[in-house]
């Protein structure tokens, strides 16, 4: 990219050190926790660069806005549950259970970024197209499990882009509910597997 | 109520004539415009005014702030859908057609009030006890369905609270997707069949 393109699009490139990422790790945790205990419009630079025990001067060598690094946590997250579904289904021995511990590493990684869903459900109003992406791009790699799980025999019927979604909205609010607004006497352990029941035979029979 | 505990709640008396309900529901569909266009904090009191047609001082008659209305919206929405879903399983035949009779009838009152998502999304930030209200609520409403068909027979297992958010989030990710982000290629008369067959057998045999 040109210094024209770079500076219309607004980009700033990566940090070249190590130390230089470390800074920016540093301030998008920060980030996290202030947008996340206060939310956007409370939220202000100088805050952030004091939590990250970042000077305010240098917040602009890594993100060019409050916008920017808004824009940056709601890719890193988008990004973490992506990984975290990867990871979760490499053991996985059928297109059920793949489902399961998909639904499983993103109830784990909720639990750990409770954050996850006041940044995310911001980015409708902060950013509507990162949120939109967000969910449009969750709902793909679905489908793809899904019509990999035809292609294997473990589908008989044709899955659609709106069954993708109905997964994704089970999982979304399960991870409300269980990961966000937990009780000491729910039995989180127990989430996935219900999710995978559902997927195999419905509410109608027990396994 | 007392006097006293009038004052402390804050709370103020519906209106008394007809010509006051009317006033106070040109108000409430004014602020569903400001608030889905513009969300809550970009749009001020004498916008809703200016665009209900109603004199700023009258306000103040039928709500204490821009608070108030928008947290009578939310209560106004998430009544409206309670109020669809009993209506759209009036005839159902059993628990399965209940399920995707509550979720077309959902759909529909989401297609006809599209700012439902941006509002019921917003009060996460402006009023979190209103929007988690609201899950919980029709979570409720969920289990007590299932819970009914456990009792007819329809449904052979044990159905949990977690089987009630799994089908909202299931509801309220297909809304989003058909009623919200809707294309013109979509079969959007063909997603409340979809989710029934989901939950009569899940994702793996045809009906």
């Amino acid at each position: 990219m040109g210094r024209a393109d770079a500076a219309n699009s607004g980009a700033i490139s990566p940090p070249a050190t190590e130390r230089g990422r470390r800074t920016r790790q540093k301030l998008l945790e920060a980030a996290t926790s202030e947008f996340g205990e206060r939310g956007f419009h409370e939220t202000s630079i100088s805050e952030i660069t004091r939590r990250a025990g970042v000077a305010l001067g240098s917040f602009y060598t890594y993100f060019e806005s409050k916008e920017a690094i808004f824009k940056a946590l709601v890719r890193e997250f988008s990004d973490g549950v992506r990984q975290a579904a990867a990871t979760g289904i490499e053991d996985s021995r059928d297109s059920f259970e793949k489902e399961r511990d998909a639904l499983s590493a993103f109830l784990d990684f909720a639990r750990e970024h409770k954050e996850i869903y006041r940044i995310i459900d911001e980015a409708e109003f902060v950013d509507p197209a990162s949120y939109r992406a967000h969910y449009e791009n969750t709902a793909l790699r679905i489908h793809d499990r899904l019509k990999a799980g035809m292609v294997s025999g473990d589908f008989n019927k044709e899955l659609e882009e709106a069954h993708a979604w109905a997964v994704m909205g089970m999982n979304v609010f399960l991870g409300l509910r269980y990961a966000v607004w937990a009780r000491p006497e729910d039995d989180f352990e127990a989430i996935p597997e219900i999710a995978r029941s559902i997927l195999t035979n419905g509410l109608s029979a027990p396994d």
